[in-house]
């Protein structure tokens, strides 16, 4: 294990936080909140003096990687930036206990949006800059952008290209181009623009500046947390609308953006996923607009929650403008399913991904003619081209790991004893990086109630959600710490 | 597709199924009966009338087949047993709605022990013995049964290993002697000699002669089907643990049986299911013992309430001696994810099957590996031995297939408007062939609240739980009717 490699990486991730907090305490200072301003510089103190130290520690690293190291980078650089991303929520006191802090930072990093506040609009301006900030830095991947602005990227390809596919949603890492470090800058240079579109629509529909930033960079992210205590459901059916046709763009896969910019129409239009994705989500619009007929006052008014509460689920984003807890049995398990589904590979939505449930399918029929005609050998095509047998080993070995690590989180949050639906609900909502769940945990309720144990297993659980199980897997494995 | 062939072996199954109601008939006719006896005779007419046409337009079959002749086989016999099996109760007027009587008897073929009853003990004695030796007969499979007495087993050898793969429980089947025909029969002897041995057992506790031979069947079956309306709670301990012992011994693969037989105790010693089987089941009765304290009187109680409970639901039997729905939440999801788990792979028990656990968490365990060393080739070993890339490969289409299923099976199972945890739970307790589920199909309720379209989705899902999947498959599957 080449330790002085993971090391630096680790300073480089901490800087990138330090520089990111600026304008966070910017607008702490603006508005003279001392708490908030006090916890800000103190945590930025702390991280740069641990920043100095691995830096210097770790200044002459080998250049000798293996993919293990990548892997290992990507999970521990995702905790220390939420074990020092929490500090000030911590510091200044908004929120009291050092757990709530990381849980709610890990919250925001992994875009899932669960919280444990019952009160988000006491906190102080600048700290509910950040709380969102958190939401847009890990919807596209606090990795990417350090490969996107490194000159030396180029050099380590192998080491980088590790670090993108264990950062990166979905089953096949697709490089836009033939340079990883291009691909990562146009990925951002199109989070970016799509970002300041929403801010933009926001404003138009006269939303405060500082609500507009906050709901773009929780769209942005698939990331859920509002600055409102009833996240969207106070502001306009404008605003309503503008953040649902925003969420659902967030959740397809950005290179079909790319191959959009590059005038490249039918590659987008033939794209099988793309197709899936906005199937699945008309569908499940439509059959919630039936079940809940008679149950708002009119037809348009059912149209925009059912769209807004789907295209929130679907792409793991978790804003609600309506308590979904109380729609009737039929939609609430068609949203259940949603979370599981989750949005586009390439991304920022979490979920199981519509890319691995196509392949999951497809490879499912593979199977069933394979058993009828043991003799023939069959490949899986995904929008006319040949799937990578590695890429369907792969995405079974990720559904099995997905089925073990929910069983054993709801095993583990039950000890609480919340209700069956609370504890599937919680455990898929951080699992899936959505945010609320049904009953307890509720888009009317939070995630204050669970025991110290269930915060750390559902913080496991947003990890393994938010990097896609492996990095997480490869972490705890004991392979991973012997010498080799 | 060669429908001879598929439409005489559904007439021999038909005819095995009439010669088994006699005895059901008899006990009917003794206890003077006359509705039963009537509905007896009645099911017997219509199915000897049904089995004689087959016959007649299916006697000169040609003898070619291919795998999806076995599967279409094994699907359609066990609906058309199913169908014509349900009749006594329903001609009887003991069960007044066709849909309810053909959901009794599906759940007792495939051993599944859901009920629509709320008064078992009105039943007649007939009915009561028909009830559970569905049970019986449903658990090792009535094609391995016409298979071990069937003479000219040995001819189309390829065509009968078809039909044991699509119906007998397990990865893989393991064949005990070279000649499929002796497999089937030792199996079957097994089976006899195991159920009275239970019966023998059952009336030393005093236990009338009636509801032992029915216990019996319904622990044989791992089915569940008691003939009291409180199950197993109303016996003496000595009864309880008695069933204790043997539910946990009809979850054990019966190869393992055929080994002690053969006196080769190391190779069952060996037996990493067998170890993992035990071990779950060890592990799960500590951790609901220490979760329930201070909830029965004594230690002893507790423990033995846990031990039925967890045997009875990993082995997925169904039995209960207590309601385990009013157990706290820790101990109700541990008994979730025992439905899900099931018990050995070649007994007759339902689930996953305790060993494609065991290979999905060894091929996830390969998969990291290759993942850190990309160019290593790996096999997975089980009990020592290599196992074959497409047991594997077909594990995981199964935990595909599986998980789609469910999902699908719980969308539509909530349109009815029952809680999350009453969907989730029938499904997992029908589909995985176990009988109870938790809140609104708990221990103490029934399945007679669903709709007719919900009925129809469990009746399909037990069929596909206890025919692992695939025939059902296959039988919905557009490429099956295709002329070739």
């Amino acid at each position: 294990m080449n330790y002085k490699m993971i090391g630096r990486f680790l300073a480089q991730t901490l800087f990138v936080v330090i520089l990111f907090m600026i304008p966070a305490l910017m607008i702490s200072l603006w508005c003279g909140e001392t708490d908030a301003v006090r916890g800000f510089l103190l945590a930025m103190a702390v991280m740069a003096l641990v920043d100095g130290v691995l830096w210097l520690l770790c200044r002459a690293a080998p250049s000798a990687f293996h993919a293990r190291e990548g892997f290992v980078c990507v999970a521990l650089s995702w905790i220390i930036m939420s074990l020092f991303g929490c500090l000030p929520f911590y510091i200044s006191g908004a929120i009291p206990t050092f757990i709530d802090a990381f849980f709610e930072t890990v919250s925001g990093f992994t875009t899932t949006g669960a919280s444990i506040l019952s009160d988000v609009e006491s906190l102080a301006n600048g700290l509910k800059y950040w709380r969102s900030f958190t939401h847009w830095l890990g919807g596209m991947g606090v990795l990417v952008f350090l490969l996107a602005i490194n000159p030396g990227g180029g050099k380590s390809s192998g080491f980088t290209m590790h670090l993108l596919r264990a950062e990166s949603p979905g089953p096949n890492v697709a490089k836009l181009v033939p340079k990883m470090r291009k691909t990562a800058a146009i990925l951002y240079l199109i989070y970016i623009g799509l970002t300041i579109l929403d801010i933009i629509f926001l404003l138009l529909g006269n939303m405060p500046m500082l609500d507009a930033v906050c709901t773009a960079f929780g769209t942005a992210g698939t990331g859920g947390f509002g600055v409102k205590n009833d996240s969207i459901a106070g502001y306009s059916n404008y605003i309503q609308w503008v953040t649902t046709v925003f969420m659902l763009l967030f959740g397809v896969n950005f290179s079909c953006y790319y191959l959009l910019l590059l005038r490249e129409f039918r590659g987008v239009f033939k794209d099988e996923e793309l197709r899936l994705y906005l199937g699945i989500i008309g569908c499940s619009i439509l059959l919630i607009v039936l079940d809940l007929r008679g149950y708002y006052a009119s037809l348009s008014e059912t149209v925009r929650y059912a769209a807004f509460q789907v295209t929130s689920i679907i792409t793991t984003t978790g804003f609600a403008t309506t308590d979904f807890d109380l729609w009737p049995s039929f939609s609430k398990t068609i949203l259940l399913c949603l979370m599981v589904v989750g949005a586009c590979a390439g991304s920022t939505g979490g979920g199981i991904k519509v890319a691995r449930v196509l392949l999951i399918f497809k490879s499912l029929r593979r199977n069933i003619r394979q058993i009828m005609h043991p003799r023939s050998v069959q490949v899986i095509r995904s929008s006319n081209q040949v799937v990578d047998e590695r890429i369907v080993d792969n995405t079974n070995a990720y559904l099995a790991a997905y089925v073990i690590i929910f069983v054993f989180s709801v095993i583990a949050v039950s000890l609480d004893g919340f209700s069956t639906g609370t504890n599937v609900s919680a455990v898929l909502a951080c699992f899936n990086n959505i945010g609320p769940g049904l009953e307890a945990v509720g888009p009317s309720c939070n995630f204050s109630g669970f025991s110290v144990f269930s915060k750390l297993v559902l913080i496991l659980d947003m990890l393994a959600g938010r990097l896609e199980i492996f990095p997480i897997l490869v972490l705890f494995s004991r392979g991973t710490w012997k010498r080799s």
